[in-house]
């Protein structure tokens, strides 16, 4: 295959005649797929059945302390819930709220109650003249709509292969008190599959913040979400928590996990990490905020895994069911535009998504063309503040929902679309040279 | 029996005396009682057991819809969940949304809500000089706990037998755009155990606020809670969302409700009831917050209960085990203290609690002496905003809990410790007027 790059113009417009002619062949299966969201298969979520047999009419309903489950009471999460979820994320029990089941209403809730009541004591941000957050970009939609509703002055840090680019990091947050947050996946960042490095790690933990009320927010959302099954092949992550008391700085941190993507994306459970004078802090607020959170679904889930061994079993299924997804559509853009040099991705080793930067200014254009046969794919720019890829490249790729047999045909919409715009853009940039 | 007001000083030393040996024997059988919280009693929840075994590993997992309950999706709730949400509070489907395990988390978040971003485009309260708020009171702590938490002024609105004093009410609600909301419990309600009368309640619905972004916090907790089987024993409420329309004011209100009190308190389902207009500004939030609520639980509750008649069944049965306990308390009450003008209790037909007015500045030494016997009550004015009972005389009475033999106990250390404490501040008038 010859790079488009290359091509003549009537090279290109020979393919783009045969590009045309294929996507009118898969506009004409009026398919309808969905590759958009991070979304478990049917076949994921059937690993987890047995979670709905475990607590029943005849059995015992107290946790390890005696308290009954299905009664009011307990704020902050079962004992045996603290622990599971604690090696889950590798840090101690007593470092643990256990929530509901959505960790993004947990950071939802951190940062309006930052901005309705301050954090530790510091003036609310609702009184400030303005609250900056940083954003690590490609990075997850749901964290930049959450920040851009509160009002937040986003600013796009790049992202590289092991993490943020830590000296502008470090720039903001050592410097410029009105810098109040980050957003962080540190392990299989959502989108680009990509893990924090022990020197980012450190480096943030390292962090001498110029606003007191400066938080990392640690989204560790797929801590334990391998592909592969030998550990030569998982990415590690230096322990937040452990590195900020290191560094002397124990409180930047609120670290995030959920099993939505271990056992049911709509009824998981949720908890936040942090140090003794964060929870105190968030603890005021809770008490005040509800009379504790579901208590039989925390049992549920510690019934069904036991342990944390069983739970790790329970990923390699996961994995088991993920990695040829991964695998196939990875192989996929090898061999269809591998040599075009019209595109590149990652092949990350975990998480969710796999990340895509075509030529500059056709992201948009390719889901816009994708969606006229019939996949959906994450809105272009969505990994991005305020909606904008200021080089309109990055496109995220979900390949968990679909079947093998979707996803297939998925991707060939997928690249086929790819290569037609990008044949397009070379034509009309050799029409305006022409000119 | 002769009222303690009409005794010498000689028979209330007598009565002391004799009182002071009966605390003793009760102190020296070291009870460890809790009448402090409406609770259901573990017989109660055991009614719901079955929801247990709804759902398990070989049944489907699908709403009516066809949308699988286990996965992400559905921001307001499974249909069939909100058609029985909505037959249980008299409100039509399309005006809920059904949320997480706890109303009062819904409440919190509609006033943190309001702070951080507004009330359908007006100015986020966060940016007042001032929120007031009304609290009909006796009412319910946890209420005026959140409003005290976001520093809102909160004033004290009377309560009558008919509900809140109206008066009062549109005074200040139609001539202080100040004020922002009104917490009510319409129905049997915390702590004193009244109904709303039809005027009262189309009173409410015809208010004109002052302020545009003024809503009603109406927290129909007991909607189904009756004591009494017979519907000539059942207080009837008028259903405030159809006033508010009729009236002309659709946007006025925001209707609470849960299952917490039907099936499982730390598991229950919480909903929300308003307008369109309402729901549009909830949602804009809401799909920032979070992605969704535990749909598999709203599925249990469906797939449980079926319809509203088995509800009804359900709750007699909550009602055969609730009624003899109030009716314990009240004749206990009836038959100690009843002629002794000591005190006066609320009847209710339904809901949680009775309420208990000793004599003036009594209600504090009462909650502590019964404390010393083990029995713990509600804090004495926690029924009143921030705390205080500007006449030291409520006490919240709640007799679900304990069981019938730890409930004959926890009352009898009660009478004992109203009657010591109403028996001293006698004994201490007459010495002061005797200087």
């Amino acid at each position: 295959m010859k790079a488009y790059k290359d091509m003549t113009r009537e090279e290109l417009l020979t393919e783009k005649a045969v590009l045309e002619k294929q996507f009118a062949d898969i506009k004409a299966r009026r398919l309808k797929l969905d590759m958009s969201r991070g979304k478990p298969s049917k076949e994921q979520l059937e690993l987890s059945h047995g979670m709905m047999d475990v607590l029943h009419s005849d059995c015992y309903f107290n946790d390890e302390t005696g308290t009954d489950c299905r009664n009011y009471g307990i704020l902050t999460g079962i004992p045996e819930a603290k622990r599971l979820m604690g090696e889950m994320s590798e840090v101690s029990p007593e470092d643990m709220i256990i929530y509901g089941n959505s960790s993004l209403n947990v950071m939802f809730d951190c940062i309006s109650r930052s901005f309705t009541h301050g954090v530790c004591g510091e003036t609310p941000w609702a009184k400030l003249d303005r609250v900056k957050w940083l954003c690590p970009a490609p990075g997850y939609d749901r964290h930049f709509r959450i920040t851009e509703f509160f009002g937040c002055e986003m600013i796009t840090i790049p992202m590289h292969e092991d993490g943020p680019d830590m000296d502008m990091v470090e720039e903001y947050v050592n410097n410029d008190p009105e810098v109040k947050g980050i957003w962080c996946v540190p392990k299989y960042s959502n989108p680009l599959g990509v893990s924090y490095s022990d020197e980012v790690v450190r480096r943030f933990a390292n962090l001498t913040p110029a606003a007191p009320d400066f938080r990392l927010y640690w989204d560790n959302a797929y801590s334990i979400h391998h592909l592969y099954d030998e550990e030569e092949e998982q990415d590690i992550v230096l322990e937040i928590l452990e590195e900020c008391r290191n560094a002397g700085h124990p409180d930047i941190v609120y670290k995030f996990i959920s099993t939505s993507k271990v056992t049911f994306p709509g009824s998981g459970i949720a908890a936040l990490a942090t140090s003794r004078k964060n929870l105190s802090d968030i603890k005021k607020y809770m008490t005040v905020q509800t009379i504790g959170h579901d208590k039989l679904n925390q049992l549920r889930h510690v019934r069904f895994f036991g342990n944390i061994a069983n739970m790790r079993e329970h990923m390699k299924m996961h994995a088991a069911i993920l990695r040829p997804k991964f695998e196939l559509v990875e192989a996929t853009l090898d061999r269809e535009i591998g040599e075009l040099e019209i595109g590149t991705w990652t092949k990350p080793r975990g998480g969710y998504f796999i990340s895509f930067d075509s030529l500059d200014g056709c992201a948009k254009k390719i889901v816009a063309k994708a969606a006229e046969a019939g996949v959906r794919m994450t809105d272009a720019g969505a990994t991005f503040p305020y909606g904008i890829d200021p080089r309109d490249r990055n496109i995220r790729i979900a390949p968990s929902y679909p079947t093998m047999k979707e996803l297939r045909k998925a991707t060939e919409v997928f690249v086929v679309s790819v290569k037609l715009v990008s044949v397009k853009k070379y034509l009309k940039e050799m029409d305006a040279a022409a000119k």
